[in-house]
């Protein structure tokens, strides 16, 4: 698998995964896997919809440029857009902050047979909190082992949870925010702030290894993704949604084969009492 | 264009618009059409997604196998998923029928940048609610003004607006009941009903042709999709979406403009200041 899957309760070092990885791959060939992986998880997305057994929560993480958007907009390209919904978690209103942390994102998880995308998420709240002392250190210190009982709930009530952290490098970053001021079309989003965030690189990196460490579990894993590369990095998250949805496939065509049967079961009664019309005969199934 | 723009206030029939039309067009063409505006689309959603002055709604009504969820699944198929959402509008549950009709509605209506699409609407309120006799005649009959105001009031709050009636003939439908029924990936959704309904289909007919004629406005004008081809309604719709976007975008483009150009002074003020590090000669502006 192109993204690292974080394995629960091990040492783990962020250090140990280069951002610019490529997985031997030529960038050709990474963006044709790429497209045909999309395709599937499409059709992966059309299956868990209409058995609605179980729904799909992805979170998205990242540093400021990784790609968080970018990725979002690539990787479900060709998922139907009625079934699966983003929900960008910002700063919090008034009305957020004066409840728990869980609180707003709760509201957000996925109906069954939806696939709901976290752009940024509960995560913050062990991230740019604890990196700027938002809040004491006794409040977000807690917070993993919530976070933890929250996401084993939701996966016990038939949530499927896959985490990705687009991993980046501190000079792509530079690139990416320099790029941005010299296009035309993207230098509206820029501040300030984008440059000196980046004097809080080390402490980000550190609070991030602790949130992966801490909360990678067989419920709801985390995924390093490579991510200097943006082709790279579709292709990775790409592959483990379709690795993650895979082995349920057969249990929804089971399911829905099973609806089918007694669908058609009650038109042949209805047709039978003459309720509804006989079928056309070039088409009857007797 | 290909849809049919009905004009606030006229006569209307709906029996004028044939729903097996093709525009004179051959499919190759109508389809490589629809992919070139489905880009444009995408394209017109970044641009008013970045600039977030307005919104864009979209109502999606029709018979059942009319095609709802193919051609949202369709046209909005190059849209980026962040800023665009479909909100479904099934049987309200009971704290939705305690409220007023536009409750629930009002709820998903979009925010500035953000396009919402409707699958099935308010307008229910004077379709199935009118026909099936779920509300008496005072009820109903009062709403379309009601429904009027409402969306005024949205367009005067920089919501665009868009309503779509996708028109099969009463023999497509018949066709595509029965496909559903040979198809063992779809059959799973068929009922009864879908039969037992169509002894309705004038009482229906009747119906949308009054809320089309009630409520095509200015701020909220109904557009008629012949849908037999879905191939054609895919390309009407898009057709449609592209041309009421395009007015704006030199708007979107010129607030973006002189968004950046801030943004740019600021960043300028704090190099000199020495805030954030200096750009590497190779980029420098000066």
């Amino acid at each position: 698998m192109y993204a690292v899957r974080v394995k629960p309760d091990r040492d783990f070092n962020l250090k140990s995964i280069p951002p610019r990885q490529n997985g031997n791959l030529e960038e050709d060939n990474g963006r044709d896997l790429y497209e045909s992986l999309a395709v599937q998880l499409g059709e992966l997305g059309d299956l868990m919809s209409a058995a609605a057994t179980h729904s799909l929560l992805v979170v998205v993480q990242g540093m400021d440029t990784a790609g968080k958007d970018g990725s979002i907009r690539d990787v479900f390209s060709r998922v139907n857009p009625s079934h699966c919904r983003v929900a960008s978690f910002k700063i919090p209103s008034a009305t957020e902050v004066a409840h728990d942390f869980l609180w707003r994102v709760h509201q957000q998880t996925p109906e069954r047979g939806e696939i709901v995308v976290f752009n940024r998420s509960h995560y913050e709240d062990v991230l740019v909190v604890r990196v700027r002392k938002l809040a004491p250190k006794h409040i977000w210190s807690a917070r993993y082992d919530q976070i933890n009982q929250f996401e084993q709930y939701l996966a016990n009530n038939n949530t499927i949870i896959v985490k990705f952290f687009l991993h980046i490098s501190k000079d792509e970053q530079e690139e990416r925010l320099l790029a941005r001021e010299a296009d035309p079309l993207k230098s509206w989003k820029l501040s300030v702030e984008d440059w000196t965030n980046r004097e809080y690189w080390s402490d980000y990196k550190r609070a991030y290894s602790d949130a992966v460490r801490k909360c990678s579990t067989k419920a709801a894993p985390w995924y390093i993704v490579p991510a200097d590369r943006k082709w790279f990095r579709n292709l990775a998250m790409t592959e483990a949604l379709v690795e993650t949805l895979t082995p349920y496939a057969q249990h929804w065509r089971d399911f829905l084969d099973d609806q089918s049967k007694e669908r058609l079961a009650e038109l042949t009664v209805a047709r039978a009492a003459g309720t509804i019309p006989a079928l056309p005969d070039s088409t009857s199934r007797e």
